[in-house]
């Protein structure tokens, strides 16, 4: 049995010897050799449509795909057949670099530092920003300590930021589909939103990009969040409605945006965002380095070889 | 037995009474009046020069200051009789808020907020900074994940910081006066830093401001850091020789600096550092406000009233 895997990253390929597999490096931008059109398994990463298109058509013998990215669209909309092909994503591999980016969007927003350098730029010396300042003031988003996060999307990313949001003193809540308790946060069902966004100092999106969750952040409920709140987002940038929330910042409705993600990518040059106030934009920055990908891979090989059943499939 | 509280900060004035004391608020900004010339308590906090000054003279019943400061250089320098007069510090009201700025100004740092933020004010989608990346690049500091954090001045604020860099995936060593392991962080002497340096990916300083600390990070010890790491000052500006580390930056022999306190504060907008590549300026934004002064004017209260040793005396 073949395995081929991408060089589009570094994989410590000797961690997978001791299966009975072949293991073949290959380049995610060009057409996959003839001489590996036999593979039965495809680890995917940063693969190019052209590859992944010439893949479907060419790796008849292909029985499963791992693909390294938490939302594998490029394979799913490669011409695959699905039917025969089982198909495995590489969610966890990037909880902790998106959580330490939405700390640091939080942080960012929270210390102003995106409006500190704009003073940097003309060098002047932003005296309001620092010196003596009111502790916790009423009507801004200052520190951690004390604020009311609530994470829409309450997922693995969203549990491995809470404790570095708790060490700060923050108090977090979540919002799922499912609704309960989760390593001792209260996660509630969308229904709850209306009571929980007034009494939020910052709201973190982590939503997958799905239909059900296309604009969930629109006009009506950008209203019911405070004055000074801020809204993060890291999941998919389809989830909020990008023309409500320019608007919300233009009115001053909410204290400010952080986001990583956004509708069309990246952001065109024509888009209000850009020049919004009090909005941080992020290049889709905040994943795009899986971790621990070898322990995932051989993890799924082993039940694979097994007959039993994958971890992350779609 | 009188106790003067100021209003230039929002206490707890309740939490504070039992005490055979009488409490009374004043302003900071103005003399204090006649009727409370005969106070023996005063507490300050962003005192004007004048209104300490003018206190100095009247106030000659006065026999302990507790400032809220970390270091009340303001009430030293005002002319107090301080043979006479205990002068305690708001040591441990910054913790907090300082080691949290800390956190935001290497996150900033890390994943590189400043750049992005050049970019957005023209419109402009950074590619480089965002999509697959390389996991831990060689020459880059872009996660705390397995980065090498030094913090030289090992104190309160560093071990308020340290669990927030561990609980991302830092490893934390310090530098202070005296060697030892505390709470589990090696810390050394500074005799070691030509050791320590070589092996850093950021360099914390949090050193108090004083003779032994003037110029500590010098032209010599820059040169020991690699040409990827980042320092990050929210000490005292003093500790840092500026015209080095500008050379520094300028000839891309560290990766940027992070600085939250200057030799001049204002930062004078003659200052090299403003335009200094990959150079963070934050206005001495940390701290300026003090948590828990109540409990600490309490248990200094106490101490005082017993004839008992107080809590951070100068």
């Amino acid at each position: 049995m073949k395995l081929l895997y991408p060089t589009s990253l570094v994989l410590d390929a000797k961690s997978l010897e001791g299966f009975s597999v072949s293991l073949h490096p290959y380049d995610v931008k060009t057409p996959i050799p003839d001489e590996h059109a036999d593979a039965e398994i495809l680890v995917t990463w940063t693969n190019t449509a052209a590859n992944l298109s010439d893949a479907a058509k060419r790796l008849t013998k292909l029985r499963w795909i791992q693909s390294l990215a938490a939302g594998p669209n490029d394979v799913l909309s490669a011409g695959f057949d699905t039917a025969k092909i089982l198909v495995t994503t590489g969610s966890g591999l990037h909880d902790h670099t998106v959580a330490e980016h939405a700390l640091a969007l939080l942080l960012n927003a929270a210390r102003r530092f995106y409006e500190m350098r704009d003073w940097q730029l003309q060098s002047k010396w932003p005296q309001h920003l620092g010196g003596p300042q009111p502790d916790r003031p009423k009507d801004r988003f200052t520190t951690l300590r004390d604020a009311n996060v609530l994470i829409w999307g309450y997922g693995n990313i969203a549990k491995t930021l809470t404790p570095h949001l708790r060490g700060l003193g923050a108090t977090v809540r979540g919002v799922a589909r499912t609704a309960g308790v989760r390593d001792g946060v209260e996660v509630y069902g969308d229904d709850k939103l209306a009571e929980l966004l007034p009494r939020t100092d910052a709201l973190v999106m982590i939503l997958p990009g799905s239909d059900s969750t296309r604009h969930v952040l629109n006009a009506d409920r950008l209203k019911q969040l405070p004055s000074h709140a801020w809204v993060v987002n890291v999941g998919r940038g389809t989830s909020i409605d990008e023309d409500a929330l320019v608007a919300a910042l233009q009115n001053g409705q909410i204290g400010g945006a952080a986001l990583d993600v956004f509708e069309k990518e990246p952001l065109p040059e024509s888009s209000t965002l850009w020049k919004a106030p009090n909005c941080i934009i992020s290049p889709h920055a905040a994943g795009g380095r899986p971790q621990g990908a070898e322990e995932l891979i051989a993890s799924n090989l082993r039940r694979f070889l097994a007959g039993q059943d994958l971890r992350n499939i779609v």
